[in-house]
């Protein structure tokens, strides 16, 4: 994606090949700046304080993480403990255990002498895997976009997105948004209603900054809004991304997207998940009695971060000193309320029977 | 209710009875200050900017208004051009529309010289019957408060409650809040998850800062996380207020409630609202289609204002600049998704038969 003049992905190794280098995104949309990594431990720190999110972006940094640690130490106890630390980063999104698992099956079997250099090719695998899996995906949600838009005979379709899905979530591209982008760049006439998507804010730090530096139009919402505008019509269709999809169908993603799925039901308004496979976690059926929901601290509700008028950017407490705060951070979307999973492979039914038709290698 | 060692109302006439005296609610919760009004514009400035707000005390601040206005010209082109500017300040809270209505009916069959007097007499009233309407809400509820708590054999009652429905929305007790003082005062085991109900923050601000002054064991949440709180069983049941709720039993409240009560109904979750019946549009049946719903400036979704660490109150930028944003301040729960309307006559179902029940005098 291009910021300004120059085209950037989200994560990339640096030109001296020791390091990657990163878009720091608890910075956004205040300010655009590049941090670099050095070791897993910096890349562990990435993931944990958000610097980069988005479960394919989590998956990206984990497999350049361990990239780093085996540069520094290629024997199996280092090989272990790196990835350790790394799966105990966030505990929902399932790309971040699926790249760790690629990443040993490619380089465990290597003598130690081999591992570096194999484990550096193999993460930059894993992001061309992902820029291209995100195009197909926008091809693939292109075609709902299409179908609708001629419907509306050329109107500005509505496409109502909750945390970001978009290139900042991934390696480049993004899911969620991959549809939006190309419509737009066809000349589809599109319009997105952003969630703010509280606590982190991410819908208007990050899917309002990307979609802004696109030029789609979009309007930032509370997440307390999007039931209203599909009871008036408003919203053409939900799509989100999700950092964890059971082989049954059910998606977790950013906490609240559950709501929105109720009001899109609610409302017949159809309701679409993007998703690359790796996001699939193969061995789980029930969502909300399987997938673990992270817990984030508490201040990340009740302290709010922003730009003074002076332009410096800092940290206020919006709630009474001692304010006890609940901070989840994903929520399970049940498969009977998603209308759709749109994947790399196409487009299916959210169900077991619907993953089966377009990935029957993954069904036992 | 008491703040620290004196006992407040929200709003109160001054000592000399040349003004009356409000808490400013927007420096909440970090200063509570009290502020004079001493003009129907005082009045109608403090509606419009929400230093006062709720449904119940928009309604007590309109008559104090009304009153301020005839102090200064007692005339009727004065009195309906008062009238018309307060009115004029929130279009969706019945309440005001009720006050005024109220005034209207003591005031306007007087001669002009002893019209100040009765309006001061009336605003005064329109305070106290306030205060014990939501007393009875207040009983009303903790009678399905004890229901549960009995049910669960004492363990502590989970309630959700969504932006600020307590004694600062009311001249003093509150409506969804009433039942859970008077249980909390009864020694009963209760818990408050409060929605943070961004865009203003309400639940942060006002519910969090009330709760905490009466000792009442509470967690601030992010709106987007009631669903998932539902999903686990950890929600006893919803209580909330309304702004307006139709003849038909539809109910327009703080923009998210309809979310809420779509995850409240597919989880099971009892879904109630507090209201005193002058929140009641007996004009009004379908709430979607008839209740016009207030847009705020986009402002209130971009800024945020909160405490720094030296104590000073800012507001600070939170999305990207020039950011559209869209601010509907209140969306319409179908009365289909609401177990019960709790009413100072009682609770009664959501419905227009419901509600003739309790007041078959409205019933045309």
């Amino acid at each position: 994606m291009r910021i300004g003049d120059t085209w950037y992905r989200t994560i990339w190794p640096t030109e001296d090949g020791l390091a990657v280098e990163i878009i720091d995104q608890t910075l956004l949309p205040h300010f655009f700046e590049v941090r670099r990594l050095d070791s897993v431990e910096d890349a562990a720190e990435a993931i944990r304080t958000m610097r980069v999110r988005g479960a394919p972006l989590i998956g990206a940094t984990a497999a350049y993480g361990l990239a780093l640690a085996l540069r520094a130490d290629a024997s199996d106890d280092a090989f272990e403990a790196s990835r350790e630390m790394l799966a105990a980063t966030r505990p929902t999104a399932v790309n971040l255990r699926w790249a760790l698992d690629e990443m040993a099956r490619e380089v465990t079997p290597l003598p130690e002498r081999e591992r570096a250099d194999a484990a550096w090719t193999c993460a930059a695998r894993i992001c061309n895997d992902d820029v291209e899996i995100c195009r197909r995906i926008g091809e693939q949600g292109l075609l709902k976009l299409q179908e609708i838009s001629s419907r509306k005979g050329g109107e500005s379709v509505n496409i109502l997105t909750h945390c970001n899905a978009g290139w900042l979530a991934t390696v480049d591209w993004g899911t969620a948004l991959a549809p939006i982008y190309m419509a737009h760049d066809s000349k589809m006439a599109v319009h997105v209603w952003v969630d703010e998507t509280r606590p982190r804010n991410q819908g208007a730090a990050l899917t309002a900054y990307e979609l802004a530096a696109h030029g789609v139009p979009y309007t930032l919402i509370a997440d307390n809004a999007g039931g209203h505008l599909m009871q008036h019509g408003m919203v053409d269709l939900c799509l989100v991304g999700t950092d964890r999809t059971t082989a049954a169908g059910d998606v977790a993603n950013k906490i609240g997207t559950y709501l929105k799925a109720l009001a899109a039901r609610d409302n017949q308004v159809p309701f679409f998940v993007c998703l690359p496979s790796t996001t699939v976690d193969w061995t789980a059926r029930d969502g909300i009695a399987e997938i673990p929901i992270e817990e984030r601290p508490p201040e990340e509700l009740t302290r709010v971060s922003g730009r003074t008028f002076e332009g410096e950017v800092i940290s206020i407490e919006v709630a009474p000193p001692g304010c006890p705060a609940g901070n989840w951070a994903f929520d399970v979307t049940p498969a009977r309320l998603v209308t759709g999973l749109i994947t790399e492979r196409g487009l299916c039914d959210a169900s077991a029977e619907g993953l089966a038709t377009l990935f029957p290698e993954r069904v036992r």
